[in-house]
Formats: structure tokens, C-alpha cells, sequence
């Protein structure tokens, strides 16, 4: 008989933004269960989570080891199928191998680890042992992004010529205070790895730009600084000129100090036939431009775009729930496939995907304002 | 110690949008479980729902009378705690007045009832029995629209001088076929009551318009019109004419078969001191417009502005599935603070705001062209 | 030998807007000038207007009569050709009557005239002399305008059912100064007329409605008001249910208190096949949304939209002066035709267009709530 | 006696684009008349243009040497007071010189010369003479970026950190035939100079982004590319990274292959307490944004912003032509102050601007990756 399948989540403690975003988007589509997690190493605090998540206490562990290590010794039929890692970047490594050496699927956060070493550990680790890895890029997973892929892939704008990424957010423009959880890891180099801004969302906008074209950038040249103090000496702006495979060009702008920004995460491709630009902000529209008539505004389960990755008829806005919970239930059915020996065409963010993360986001420190080869 | 609170549900088979809907907003936050449903009268379809659902066939029931007396035999750290109603409009009121009579809340979809007896039934009961009733006007719960609420509330309008309610849909713009399960239904006077495009979404514009003022429509004047055949004259498209209790008045337009349009629910209240403007498809931003300066364009949490609503950052998109959970949470909470014998101050839409409703649809087909009193 | 077409200008003191706009776009397409003008009755002032207009003082004559009268008797190789009239509503009849009766082209403000027998006095004196009569119903000679004329009457839409014409201003949503010259004799029933709000903007609705569709009102049904103290009762706000000759149904919302608006002018249209929406505002862009597929959203002038009543490259805004340039050009014209007995089709709004934007005025007045025929 | 200030124009014959607007413009606010012009060679089209623009034929010169050297001849009265060019790049210095050294006023389009000894030329002429000079960058002159500059001259932006100017163009994005005047003498290097792309429009981008923040740019390193053939290797894309005299960075890409897009300028500027977005399609809005309150929409002239640079009332679009006319009145203001000897503070750009973009572009095109000063 189906089952839901059960994740047991690392991170996301009381304060945690992306845990509890984490939590919502599991469970959305209804396949997914928590029944454990190693939210806190605060004993106090993770009785708490415990009660607010109608856990019981003796599922929330206090390390990540004692889960995994605990929940391999359950019966099958309860243990925690998957371990679902949203903390600080230092430790997605060390979490996802211990994870995966104890017979466990994993879905990771990005940016996927610190070094281009530890990520291409765990891309062997995964091809050894055939678990199943998803990486949390989820702006792939909106519908208008992948009709976006499908367009290009089906030569609608022709051949690529001009890549924009832009993402632009405000929220660091000012100097982070002790209580702000997410902006003093983000800025700490020791729990965010060598790059703040480029590492945190310029590394969306490099993955953005390869997973809707299907083109890999081939070089670039950055040119980043640090603004604000106490960041010890992290970007938290910059731009990255940008040259592809094909002959394509373009840049990425990124900016955490990007005052009024919300999450202004944004990308334009121009072909030789036609063009595309899609805002995060406003996920439901496609635009397509053409030189030669009108542009026309695509949206979501409009006379059935992108309909297989809706939940709603258009009009009824869905937003980044929904496109994080695609990536979940995606990652759920092929675990499902795997524990059934079944085959499975999946759709996510592989461990892959995260390697050239990882490699983008050291060229762009290392670039320093010359061109280095991705 | 704490727990879920446990949900059955009446309609939602395969095929239902609303269902599907209803069953993810409820599960968003993680405090709702769905228990059992009597979500079709087809056996094997039944069994295929209980499969889909994680459900133990069982509480699958085969009518809404089965399950609210097999519930009700249930222990009662088991059995259901609401009944949650997302039928055609035609039965919503017997299915209320059955699971209040068992000891039941209850959350229904809007219209509440076809006839103003039967919505002023419901309200009596409600008020006989206690039992916490929560009507789905999903609207009125988008964050921006609370937002909205308060300053009005608050005076940052001044007096309203004129209130314009919009909604705008296409989808019923050609004749339904028999597969349109969603059009069928809602065109048919048995099962959608005396309007169709009034009773379905102008009563939308209606309820948004006196949630977001606090004030009442005193009179209306009406036009409307069937446009396609096969809907037994039920309006599809109309106008109404409105006077507000303090002198305000303004006008609500709702087609179905306005080409080309989604959901654009849209509202404009304009005071002696500035004006609001809101749209459904574009729910994050709420636009305040003055003559002695800029308009300023608010958004969902930035800046803390409906924080309390919200459950992303600002610029991370929410929409309708959130708006629909923030009234199954709230109505949730209200049950719990009944069970636990708790004050509660709920936010939610109640059975007085469903015999307003079922009264503004009346008023409106009673209108033919004319003014009458509401 | 090609001559410019010469101008003489009643109205447009200083002070005045309309008058300074008239002059700009009637000279912008370099084939009409100012030759002579009664702009103020203040000879002071009327110095002072030579000297700005570069006019030789005494081409300013101190009223309408002598202008007509005194460049009458001057030789055919330098009198003026026609007379522009933009003072207020309530002397623009007995001056066209007078030009016209002087052998001169006349091109008119709206609304035309107070009453519906002045109006049909124009029309019969147009009639009788031959002479070319424009109405400056200018935002029908903005190109989206046209282009979404076109799409109309080319069937694109197929059969039309909706209409929504509206027109939100806020400039006069507090009592007005008396230095406030705009606001003082608009909300003067011996300058303005019956009719306030309707009269001045209700009316571009109601006339931008019938000329896109190419469809009457057969009926309508209102709802007006006067929300600020000082206006003699005139309506300064208000809705019209519509009814059209082909079944078709709407509304018109005009007011002048909508605070925070502009200048808001909008109109949708809805058919059988497709709908169009096009915003005064933002005048560059006509959308076209389908059932069946994306919006689309033409450009002034992009891929050749719109090219013949362009002057600038699609991306290069153009705007009011433009679009009332367009009248004054195929104005010009028209007169050039007359003078040569060369035929001529012109696309200006004519002296019936007059007559039944006052009619429509009257209606609305009469109307008090009830449906009239218009 | 006030008179009007007479224009003999250079280039802008049949089939031109910029002269028509330059005409246009010139004449709007009605204080300058065409007098004469060096429009064509051709002596055929020569009389066509005279009679077109209703000028006697004597004053329609074959070259610019012959107008400036009649010009010189006609009396005091007659004669055209100044020189307007808009022929292709290579001859703006010759002519600019030419008539400067027959005491004509100079107004110029950009980018002002091909070589940057050519601009400093121009520059040493200007000082030597005291003749006023305007450089054409008309997007300065629209009236919400000069509230824009007056905003950040007034500290509400903090300190910049972050300029990003994008001038996306799709008119190139295929080979240009030759009855494409306009995109045939762009893409000769012998009429274009060493860059088309960057030339033509990031210069523009250049130019805003110093006009607006008063700040140099110190630093650039560009990345530029010719896709389509038969442009002789002329740059018709790019991206060029940005560092401030003041520390901020940024980055400006421009392309004329970015398929789709019409003239879409667009700047934003993020200082340490708000951000501005300003977008040449929507010239209107000038959006400032910050961290802790709403966004502020500010429109031309509501609430007088931006009034002294205004025509018409807010909501009555203005354009292209407007921002084009701002600067030849300020310019004809200018030479009339210097005629009669009076202090004029002039708004429009200068020569030494122009210098200014010449070297832009050389720095754009020596950097080839490398970051070079400016």
C-alpha cells in the first residue's frame, strides 16, 4: 500500500526563515511527512519545536549524527526516509555524506558547500551509491521558469546571443544585528563559505541562466566588493561580466545592499529570434518579445501553460511555496520510484548542478577583475 | 498535550479544482489533518480517493449523512473535530445544519446557502449550538487586504466617497461542455442557486467591498444578463449600481465571460484623504494614492507591513493558497480555544457575513434594472 | 505654391491650460500657425499675450466678434482660415455660429455644446455651409486607439458584449480656489453646464466607448452625485449602466474626486473572440488577451502598429500633444481639401459626434436612476 | 521687440529620422523657427524638403559650407542665429567648428565627435568664442530625471553605492538592408566611428548615470562583441563594469540585438538610504525605494513634481518630443540671454559632456576585458 514518504529535517530551528518554509513546502502536495528533525542542540528550545510540531520529543534529536545515526536503527516502516539539510553552508557536506553513508536520500540547500573539494565529494558519494540527491535551486522549479527551458530547448528564440540575470535585495544594506539569525551567518565567512552576496543569490542567477538556456558560461570576470563593515571583508555586491559556450554574452548583477530591493530576482534572454524575461516577483507571467509583432504575456495555466507544474487555474497566484514544494514532491517520487526499483525522470537540481554552483561562485572571487575559465 | 485538529470534508472528488484546494491550504500550516471525507458517491472512485489521500478506506464515506453519524460513534480522540463544506452551493446549508446538529463546526464555502431562509436558518443555529462557523471568503484574508482594512479603519482615508469592485473572468465565455464538471454545476440553477456570475464572484466584490470599508450597501440597482446559451438565463455578466450607508457609492461589474480575463478581482475605495487600490493577481502590493504627493506602493512584509499574515519575507510570492490557509488556521485556532474553553478573537469571515451575501445575490436578480434596498 | 493653414485662437488667456496645449499642437506637425486670437478681454493681458505669441498686437483682438469680423475684411492671402475654440463650454456654440456664418473652417472643444438644440443647431449649420467642423475629442486620435478600432471593425473581437469605460480624476476632490481658473468655471453650472463630472469626462468615455466599437448606447441608467460643497448640485462623481444597440452591456465610471488619480482614462471591451484594453496613461500599449492563448501587447509603432498616425519610433513615448496634434494635422488638411475642391477623408470627430456627446449628457442628468434612451 | 530665435539645420533630409524630431521639437514651445537647413545634396529632394517645410528654396543649401557662408551674408534680421546638426557622426566636428568660426550658436547631436581630439577641439572653440554649444543628450532633459538629480544633489539617496544603466534595443538584431538609412550609416565605422553599439546608446547609459549622480566613472572594463555580420567588427552588444570616483560600481550593458526590445533606457541608483528607478518607456513614474516604509511612485507634475520642466498636467502624457524640446528652448533661451548680453543659467548639456562621452567610448572600446581608466 502507498505511504508517505518521511524526511527528517537538519536546521530550521525557532528563528530559522528557511526552515519553516522548508516544513510548508514538504508537506504541500500531502506526500511527505516529518517525523523527525535535529533542529537545535538547545534542549529547552527543541522540546518546543517538538510540541509546535507535533512531533514526539524523542524524534528531535540534538545533533544531526544522533538522528541519522538513531533513525537507521528504527524498523523500516518508521524510520525517516530522507534527510532534508537547510543550515548554515559549513556543514552541508559533512551532513549529506553521513547522511548517504547511512542509506539515506538527501536534499540539500545551496549554495551546495564551501569548497569545489567537498562538492565533488559528494557528487561521487551519490554516484556510488545511487541515493537520490536534490539540490534546493527552487526558482527552477517555478512553472513559468521551466516553460521558459521548454521555449528554448524547442529553438523558439533561436540561437542565444544575450544572457541579463540580475538580484538585487536590500535586506544587508545596513550593518546586521546579533538578533538577525539569517544575516549574521550569512555574512560570517565561517558558516558562509568565501562569498556572501555571490555565494548566497548570485549563485541563483548563474544557475537560473544555465538551467533555462542549457548553456554553460565558459568565463567570466567579476567585479565584487564590500560595503557594508563587519563582514569581514565578504561581497555583498557586485557584477560578473559573463561569456557561454555558444559565443552568448552577458552579465550577472547581484546586490544585498541593493536598498528598496525585495527578492528582485529577475532574467532576460534574447536569441536571434526572440526574447524572454521572467521576474520572481511577479512568477506568473512570461513575457516573450519577437521584433517582428507583438509581445506576448504567457501565464501560468493560461490555455494550459506550464499546467503540469500547477496547483491553481491562472489568475490565482502561486508563488515560492509552490515552487519549492515542486522540487519536494519531485524528489518524493523518485524515492518513491527507488525504493520500488522503478525508473524515474526527475526534474530537480542534482548534486551536479551544485559542483558548477560551487566552482561559480570560487571563479567569481577568484576573478578579482580578470577573466577566469568555469 | 497539543494535537491537530482533525477535518473531514464534504465534496472534492476527482476533478473537483476546490477540493484539492481546500485540502492543500487546510495541511499548509500543519495544524489541520484530514481524517475522512465524503468526497464522492462513486465507490471506486472512492477507494481511489483514500489511496490518493493516505486515507484508511473506511473513512472514505459514501455520503455526508454516513460520516457525520459514523464520526460522531467515533472515540473522541479520533474522530473528525469540523466539517469542512466545498459542494455545489445547493446543499451547502442541509450538510451545515446536519454536522451542527452532531456537535460539528463547520467552514463552507461561499455562497453560503441558495436562499435567504436557509442562510438565516444557519445563522440561528450557529448562534443556538455555539460551535465555531467559519464562511470561505478567501479575499478577505490576503494579507494586503487586512492591511488595507486597518488603515481604513484607522482613518487614513478619511470618509469613502466611493468604493469600485471589479471581477473580471472569461472562462465561461463559450458554452461549457459536459467533462467541465467546475462550469456545469455552477451554470445550473439547480445546484448554483438564482445567479450564476453574481452569485459565484460578484458576491466576492461584494463581501471585499464591505470588509475592506465597514460599511454597508444600503441600496443597489442592478444589470445583468445570461450571454450564453445552456445557462437556463442565469447571468453571466452584469453590472450593479451601489449607495453606501454613509453616502459613498460606486459600482461592482463581475462577467464570466469577459475574454481573455483570469481572476482579476480588483478593488479601489477612494476616501476625502487618499484612495487604496488592490488586485487579486497581484496580491503583495497594496497602492495608496494622494493629491499632495507620491502614491506609495506597499508591500506584503516589507517593512514589516502584514507581517502578521505572512509567512514569507517580502518579495518570496504568496497567493491564494496562503490566503485560503490563513483562514483555515485562524478557524483552527478558534476551534481549539472552544474545545479548550479559551477566548478567541477570530479574524475569519462568519455565518453573518454568509446571509449578507446570500441577501446581496437576491438583492440583485430582484434588482432588474431598479433600485432596491439591501 | 503650398501655404500653411492659418489659425485664429478664442479662448487660451493666460492661465489657461487648453489653450497653451492648443497652441503647441496645433503647431507641432510645422502646417498650421497662429496668426490671431481673442485670448483674454484684459487689454493689459492681451499685450502681453502678443509678445509671448509673437502676434502682432493688433491680430489680438479684445473678443471673438471683432476677430471674426476684422479678419474677415483681410485679404484672403493673410486671414485667418479657421477658428479654434477653447474657451469654456458655454459660449462655444454661439462663436462656431458665428464663424461659421463668416465663412470660416471651425474646430471645437468638447463637450460641444450646453444643449442638445444648440448642438443641433452646429450640426445643421456644418450641414448648410460645407465648412469643415472638428471636435477635439482628442484621445480618439491617440494611435492604439485607432489600431484598437481597426482590430473592432475587422472582426477581431467577434461579436461585442462588455464594455468598461472609465475615467477617475482626484483634482477636484476638495472645494476650489477661485485662483483655480480650470476648477472655477467647470464647477460653474453658466460655464460648464448641466452637468459637471459627466459633462467633462464622463463624456470622452461615452465617446472613446461608441467610436472604438463602432456600437450606439441605446440606454442607459445613472447614478450621480456632488460630493464637495460649492458646485450649485453639478455631479462630480457617478456610474452609468450602459446598454448598447447589439445587446452588448457596461458601465461608464467617471469622477472627479477620486483622489490620487491622474488622469485615469481607461476602456475594455470585451467580444465573443477576444478582448482589448487600453489605458490613456500608458497610451503606448493596446493589449489583446484570448481564451486561447496569450495576451498580446502591441506597441505603438512596433512592427509597424499604428505607423501611419506615428511620428516616433516605437520606445520613443509619445503622448497627449501628440495625440491632439493628430486632429489638428488631419484637420488641416481637410481645410487644405476644401480650399483645392480636393476630396478628402478625414478621421477627426465631427459635429455629430457633438451632438450625441450632449445628448448623452442630458441622459445621464435625467436619468436619476432610472433607464432613459439616449 | 521679442523674437523668435532662428534654426538652420544640418542633415535630417528625406528618409531621416532625427531631423523630423529635431524639427519638431525645436518648434514646440514656439520660440525658434527654421529658417533654413543644408538638408540633402540632392538637388531634386532639395526643393521637396523646401516646399515641404514651406522654405523658400534660395535658404535650402546644398552643403552646410554653403548655408553658413550665406547665412553670414543675410542681414542681422534675417539670418539664422544658429546651427543645429544632426548628420551622421563623422562631420558633427567640422560643421561644429564651421559655424562656430562664422559666430553662429552650435547645437549638436551625440555622440559629439568620433575622436576624442576632435571633442577637445570642439571644447577650446567653445571656451575661445563664448558661443553657447548644447550637446543633444535629450534623456536629461526629461523632467523626472532632473527630479531624479535634484533628489540625489539634495542627499536623499545617501551615498551611492550601486548605478546599473541597461539600454536594450532590438532594431539591429539582423543584417541591415540599405534602404535602412539610419541602420546603414550606424553600422559604417567610416559614418559611425569606432563603436555602434556603445556609440550610439551606451553613451546615453554613460551620460544619465553621471548627469543624474553628479558622480564620474573612474574605472571601466567592457565586454563588447559584434554578432551580426556585415558591421565591418563594430560592437552591437555589451556589458562594461563601473567603478566611482566615490567608490560605487555598477554596470552598464547595452545592445542593439536584444531582439524584442524597442528603446528600452532604464537606470537605477542605490544610495545608502533609498534607491531611484527611472525607464525612458515610462517616463512619467520615477520610483524611489527603501529599506524601512513603502515604495513612493512619483509622477510628473502631481503634486508639482517636476512642474518647471512640465507642459501638461500629470496624467496627460508627455514624451520623447517634450524631453527633446526641453533642451532647445533652454537653448534658444541661451543664445537669446547671450544676445542681449544677460547671465542665463542653462540646463542642457555641454561640450564639455560631449568630450566627456568621446572618451566613454574609446575607454569601451580599448578595454577588451582589461579595466582602463576614464
Amino acid at each position: 500500500m502507498k505511504r508517505k514518504i518521511r524526511m527528517g529535517l537538519v536546521g530550521g530551528g525557532p528563528g530559522s526563515f528557511i526552515g519553516a518554509v522548508h516544513r510548508i513546502a514538504a508537506r504541500l502536495d500531502g506526500q511527505i511527512e516529518l517525523v523527525c528533525g535535529a533542529f537545535t542542540r538547545d534542549p529547552v528550545k527543541c522540546k518546543a519545536m517538538a510540541q509546535e510540531l507535533y512531533l514526539p520529543e524523542e524524534r528531535c534529536y540534538a545533533s544531526y549524527k544522533e538522528m541519522i545515526e538513531c533513525e537507521s536503527k528504527l524498523p523500516a516502516g518508521e524510520r525517516m526516509d530522507f534527510v532534508s539539510i537547510c543550515t548554515p553552508n559549513h556543514i552541508h557536506a559533512e551532513i549529506a555524506l553521513y547522511a548517504m553513508d547511512h542509506g539515506f536520500d538527501v536534499l540539500c540547500e545551496k549554495p551546495m558547500t564551501l569548497t569545489v573539494e567537498e562538492a565533488e565529494a559528494l557528487a561521487a558519494k551519490v554516484k556510488e551509491t545511487g541515493l537520490v540527491f536534490a539540490l534546493m535551486h527552487n526558482y527552477t522549479a517555478y512553472p513559468m521558469v521551466r516553460v521558459a527551458k521548454e521555449m528554448i530547448a524547442n529553438g523558439d528564440l533561436g540561437e542565444i546571443r544575450r544572457i541579463m540575470a540580475e538580484y538585487p535585495q536590500g535586506w544587508l544594506a545596513d550593518v546586521v544585528t546579533e538578533e538577525n539569525k539569517q544575516g549574521s551567518w550569512r555574512t560570517d565567512p565561517a558558516t558562509t563559505g568565501i562569498s556572501c552576496c555571490m555565494g548566497d543569490i548570485g549563485s541563483h542567477a548563474e544557475n537560473l541562466s544555465e538551467f533555462i538556456t542549457g548553456l554553460q558560461i565558459s568565463e567570466l570576470c567579476s567585479n565584487i566588493k564590500n560595503f557594508v563593515p563587519g563582514r569581514s571583508g565578504l561581497d555583498d555586491d557586485g557584477d560578473v561580466l559573463l561569456r557561454f559556450e555558444n559565443g552568448a554574452q552577458g552579465v550577472i548583477s547581484a546586490s544585498q545592499v541593493a536598498i528598496g530591493e525585495e527578492n528582485a530576482l529577475k532574467i532576460r534572454i534574447y536569441g536571434t529570434k526572440a526574447a524572454i524575461e521572467w521576474r520572481q516577483e511577479d512568477p506568473e507571467t512570461l513575457i516573450v518579445k519577437y521584433n517582428d509583432g507583438a509581445a506576448r504575456h504567457f501565464r501560468r495555466n493560461w490555455a494550459g501553460c506550464g499546467a503540469k507544474w500547477s496547483r491553481l487555474p491562472a489568475g490565482h497566484p502561486e508563488g515560492f511555496l509552490e515552487g519549492m514544494a515542486n522540487i519536494y514532491t519531485d524528489f518524493a517520487r523518485a524515492i518513491d520510484a527507488r525504493l520500488n526499483g522503478v525508473p524515474y525522470q526527475s526534474e530537480f537540481p542534482t548534486v551536479f548542478d551544485g559542483v558548477r554552483g560551487v566552482k561559480f561562485i570560487h571563479a567569481v572571487v577568484a576573478s578579482k577583475g580578470s577573466w577566469v575559465k568555469l
